[in-house]
């Protein structure tokens, strides 16, 4: 079953039931949305589970805390929200020693300093496969960014190079040598949220639609235009790939773009803007952070994703990773 | 592992960190507690694992769903709250039928009417065995209880009758005539959170510390005073344990005093109030519920729960079930 019919059916639940003032939005975006006291409140949930979402074989018990957090402040970093604290619940294997347990809780811990995220609660409880879930509460003044913003004319943006995530798990599927291609692996191990990024987005008050890439472009710029109602056209020579993922997919004999487009687990920020704001975003995001973003397409009329190249478009909609 | 020390771990990771202003209560109660624009918020979670929690085999789709919710919308009632809106994970098993999936969502349906709780985010993905995270968001405008909050003197009052849910899962497991003890299997299988009874409490202000009893009240009262610095003394005859449950125990062979102090999930209310209070509670209780709350000891000095028959007293702090 794909995630759309579950949502179809979580919408069962809600129906003929009301929902409380405060809720601002539910179901069908990275996160809800609460209004409370003059602001926004974002709440997200993410439930990791060994052996659909990783094997112990690939990921040490440090990375998994560090990515099961970091996965979760990426929804809210793709409203443009300040995550504030997070509630987690562990299911543990007999055979996690208590050694795994201390590693995974400092790679909880580091992720948690360097965003100042802070734990208020959490559940354990015995389980054959690891299992972790984590709900996280972020915080904004600003309107959160909403995946049905987009409009027909908006550009489209990615926050950083893509597929490099999907070459590092392959890379350690085929057991290469890991020290060639160390920032693919820990691209793959510890994505990092695009916290700092959303935060002055929604400062510059010019974003329509946001989504963090977890399932790859064409899957989650599909949500978009979906909640929006709208179509998209991406340009194949304009999709950011590194050249490390390029080597890789060499060594691989894959296509790097295909990792980049449905690789998913980058967790970049996909965002659309008004063409007139593109220069302001450009050069404000160079300013403050030295780095660039990618324009890689426009949002048009239609409900499609097309990918266009010199010679052909194809249509891509919805062609993403997807963990059901 | 048990639970405790895993919270000692889970405080490694908050530790360095400033909680944000709006955090009141974080790790060791029911639910986190947030005070935002002069609400309290209550945020509770609880990972249920097939084969730690349950057996298919004796649970159906629909009653799961409905216990799922119930069990976090105690922890909410736990603390005085009205549970407002959840976030539920799901992990779902291939085997597991679109019927199932059907069932499953009409149990959450039911209970999430009945409570008038709004469903406002989830995931969902693929699993070996069938896992299910709900986070509960609730809400008081008066002071939430604590399990820190219980006083030398306090008499300690459950809500209910205790065991019965642990009869009813024995007579699952041991094939006995379920239309027999229907009652016991309807309080393992729907257990009913305690939610209007703490929004009454919580009217009253005059509940010292509260819990729901999830383990049993030989653990879950250890809780109470292990945060409130304080000792227990309970009475054996005191105990309020149903005829059926009675019936349920001779005919298994069992006792029903063990269920009742160790069995776990009741989800009945424990509070504690000042001996003064008694009258008020009791009476105000039966008139706006008709219904009777049992007291089963007091609040002492010291660091134990001490059961006390007419022959001898015994210490059975924190002997409760446990899943982990």
């Amino acid at each position: 079953m794909k995630e759309k019919s579950i949502i179809e059916l979580f919408k069962i639940i809600t129906k003929d039931l009301i929902a409380p003032s405060f809720v601002k939005k539910g179901i069908g975006e990275d996160a809800a949305v609460l209004e409370i006291g003059g602001s926004y409140y974002l709440i997200t949930t993410d439930l990791l589970i060994e052996d659909t979402h990783f094997k112990q074989k690939w990921i040490s018990p440090f990375a998994l805390g560090y990515k099961a957090l970091a996965v979760n402040l990426s929804d809210i970093a793709a409203m443009g929200g300040k995550p504030e604290c997070f509630i987690i619940s562990i299911g543990i294997p007999k055979d996690f020693s208590s050694k795994d347990i201390d590693e995974l809780i400092k790679g909880l811990k580091t992720i948690a300093q360097k965003y100042q995220v802070f734990l208020i609660g959490g559940d354990t409880v015995r389980a054959e496969k690891i299992v972790i879930n984590i709900t996280v509460l972020g915080k904004t003044e600003k309107k959160p960014f909403f995946r049905s913003g987009a409009k027909v004319g908006d550009i489209i943006l990615v926050s950083r190079f893509l597929g490099d995530a999907a070459a590092g798990l392959a890379i350690l599927e085929n057991n290469l040598n890991q020290k060639d291609f160390l920032s693919l692996i820990n691209a793959h191990l510890f994505p990092e949220p695009e916290v700092d990024l959303g935060l002055y987005l929604a400062e510059t008050q010019l974003v329509h639609a946001a989504i963090d890439i977890s399932d790859g472009i064409a899957s989650d710029l599909m949500w978009i235009c979906e909640e929006s109602n709208v179509g998209a056209k991406i340009y194949k020579t304009k999709i950011p790939i590194s050249s490390i993922c390029k080597k890789a997919a060499h060594k691989l004999n894959k296509n790097p773009l295909e990792w980049a487009l449905s690789g998913g687990e980058d967790y970049a920020l996909l965002f659309t803007i008004p063409p007139n704001a593109l220069k302001q975003i450009k050069e404000g995001i160079w300013k403050k952070f030295k780095r660039e973003v990618f324009v890689i397409g426009e949002i048009t009329e239609g409900n499609k994703v097309l990918l266009v190249s010199e010679k052909k478009i194809i249509d891509i909609s919805g062609k993403g990773f997807s963990h059901f």
